[in-house]
């Protein structure tokens, strides 16, 4: 992992004259963290098509996507549309696909974007040969395969696999590959158990392409990832794209996980101190789960992280000092590590940084990020894709 | 409880035009839960001062507040910059204050709105006063009463309640009396807690009241509230307003809580059923945690409801069938009373409706709420207003 200095952080100065709770984002760290991963899966000579769900901000996107041609994942259509206007032409929806979208994906595919959709019924494969019969349009397809029974997806060896590529294969639609998320990898909280999840997900994807080539149906995309899986692979012969989204910002599930430090977390909370209880050791911010996300990702991992971890304001983890719980507009701060909290320390009116459970969860409760670059003295604002 | 027939709801026909997920408000049961609460409150002869956290659209202020002058309680001050611009005046901002959110409040004063602020430590006192002071303008405070230990506020018996008192009295500032909220009373789930909860709330408030007309301090206003007591008081008596903000759409907790039944929840996320896993007895939709929230506010009630009630398109509720899991975009929805799920029931495409554990955190989710009347065969869309 890359060593950050305290030079990077935006100094608390920067932020004073925004009104807290904000989201914050260390321009330096998502930048590290976008390069990271760039450079670990490139040697394996895949492309990498970044999963927008976490960012959904325009202004990011440049730096996520190389160029308009990068291939990009994404999660809503509005995600999709909101690319597509930006240029982007090479966009998977990894959402499985319903009849009542397909007019949106129609429309995209007429702009000239290659937006392929996701499935795993006959049902869907059905409404698309349908859809693309009826508008003369092609609209191409990935298979979900299941590799650990995390959610949807079917199994490499199921007979429905050849029948769902066949009837895309010879329908109007285009049988374009396969797609898996080792979406159980999120549970592995060591080296081995990611390289097995790793490991698993090519291995199941391969199943899959033999299984079809086995049929005589090529299957020109082979697409993996997740952020736990993406930074364990060992091999990735045969597949052909990765993807992965919460690298991006990181956060405290994927410290958990062990494939990044706190000191990599790109994304925080900004809240002011309004409060002290001395009584019970609490110092209250106007961070509630509106700010933070009502997400307890950690709740199972090695370190429970209650709703955050506490850093100062600029940006310097405070062991042992958690958002304990959080209501709508209040958060409630305090020491897990057994020792005293030093009132002294939250002043009425200070601020402090909280570092998220989980980024795409926090991101999602904000319209905007405030992007401050330590390093050279900016501060630009991005603002969120809302909706669906 | 009122009796709801079926015809309240709107058919799921008239949504079949809008791509899920979306959030839908029956509006004639939204209607019923503001005359139930408004009824319930009449008789007591004291104001109520609905908590407008929960709705945030302007479009719903007119039902919630009869006029102008109505009084009502925000969580944000973008809540209460929304309500003054479309003319509503007597506000109360029902989060400690900081000194750094002044300038906004002092606008809002320059306006002609009585924005009340709260507080509970010398240090806000002094940045309100010294706010007063500088920009010759008086902003009405109240200082918050702990009645529970729930979060924020001070005994009523602690010296710095009259300090305090005497500060903002002798100020700039205005003391206009004490606030209290019952929190911990959303974890009564029984008649009798809940009315004990109600009590001690309302003689907490009165020996607070008390203790200042000790010192000749007049205290005009003695604010209680939250949902769980507001139903639940025996005599009000010396209280001048209640606040209460989840009654208007109701929501899981409170079913569990006893303030209300499945029926009267007027808030709903509706969703596409986009797969089938057959082995686990799974339904996959289309809405996730970023439709939901990832609130799990049942998840030690008497009754946890995963992540949401699932009801069919019509609103109708389908015993048993809960959302077990969420991640980002896909819900599994499945059965927890131990029959079989009949997968016919939800055909690949066909719509469900989810209930939420907690409509506060479920609505944040969205920035509109597709408001639909059964009774009179109407749809509008309401605006969220986003943001601190």
């Amino acid at each position: 992992m890359q060593t950050h200095t305290g030079s990077t952080q935006a100094p608390a100065a920067a932020h004073g004259h925004l009104n807290t709770p904000f989201l914050m984002v260390d321009k330096p760290k998502f930048i590290d963290n976008l390069i990271r991963l760039r450079s670990l899966i490139a040697p394996f000579g895949v492309a990498l098509r970044p999963h927008f769900k976490t960012i959904r901000a325009i202004e990011a996107a440049a730096y996520v996507l190389p160029d308009a041609s990068s291939p990009v994942t994404v999660s809503t259509l509005r995600e999709a549309e909101a690319l597509a206007e930006a240029g982007y032409r090479n966009i998977t929806y990894a959402v499985g696909i319903s009849a009542a979208k397909l007019p949106r994906v129609g429309a995209l595919i007429e702009q000239g974007v290659t937006l392929t959709v996701l499935l795993d019924s006959p049902e869907q494969v059905q409404a698309v040969n349908d859809y693309c019969a009826a508008h003369r349009c092609t609209i191409p397809a990935l298979i979900e395969i299941d590799c650990d029974g995390h959610r949807g997806g079917i199994l490499p060896e199921d007979p429905r696999l050849i029948e769902l590529a066949r009837l895309l294969a010879d329908g109007p639609a285009q049988f374009q590959g396969v797609l898996l998320h080792a979406g159980e990898s999120y549970r592995c909280y060591r080296r081995q158990g990611l390289q097995e999840a790793a490991d698993n997900e090519v291995a199941t994807a391969l199943r899959a392409r033999n299984a079809l080539a086995a049929r005589q149906i090529p299957c020109p995309v082979v697409s993996v990832g997740s952020t736990p899986t993406a930074f364990s692979y060992r091999q990735l012969e045969g597949v052909t794209e990765v993807r992965a989204g919460v690298y991006s910002f990181f956060d405290l599930v994927m410290a958990n996980i062990g494939v990044c430090e706190l000191e990599d977390i790109a994304l925080s909370v900004v809240a002011t101190v309004i409060g002290h209880n001395r009584d019970k050791g609490w110092v209250l911010v106007d961070a509630g789960w509106m700010a933070l996300s009502a997400d307890r990702g950690t709740a199972r991992a090695p370190v429970d992280y209650g709703y955050g971890q506490v850093a100062n304001a600029g940006g310097a983890v405070m062991a042992g000092m958690q958002v304990l719980s959080a209501n709508q507009e209040h958060g409630i701060i305090g020491r897990v590590d057994g020792h005293p909290l030093c009132f002294e320390d939250f002043p009425i009116g200070s601020r402090v940084r909280i570092l998220p459970n989980h980024a795409c969860a926090t991101a999602a409760m904000h319209d905007q990020y405030q992007v401050f670059d330590g390093l050279h003295g900016t501060h630009e604002v991005w603002h969120r894709i809302k909706g669906w």
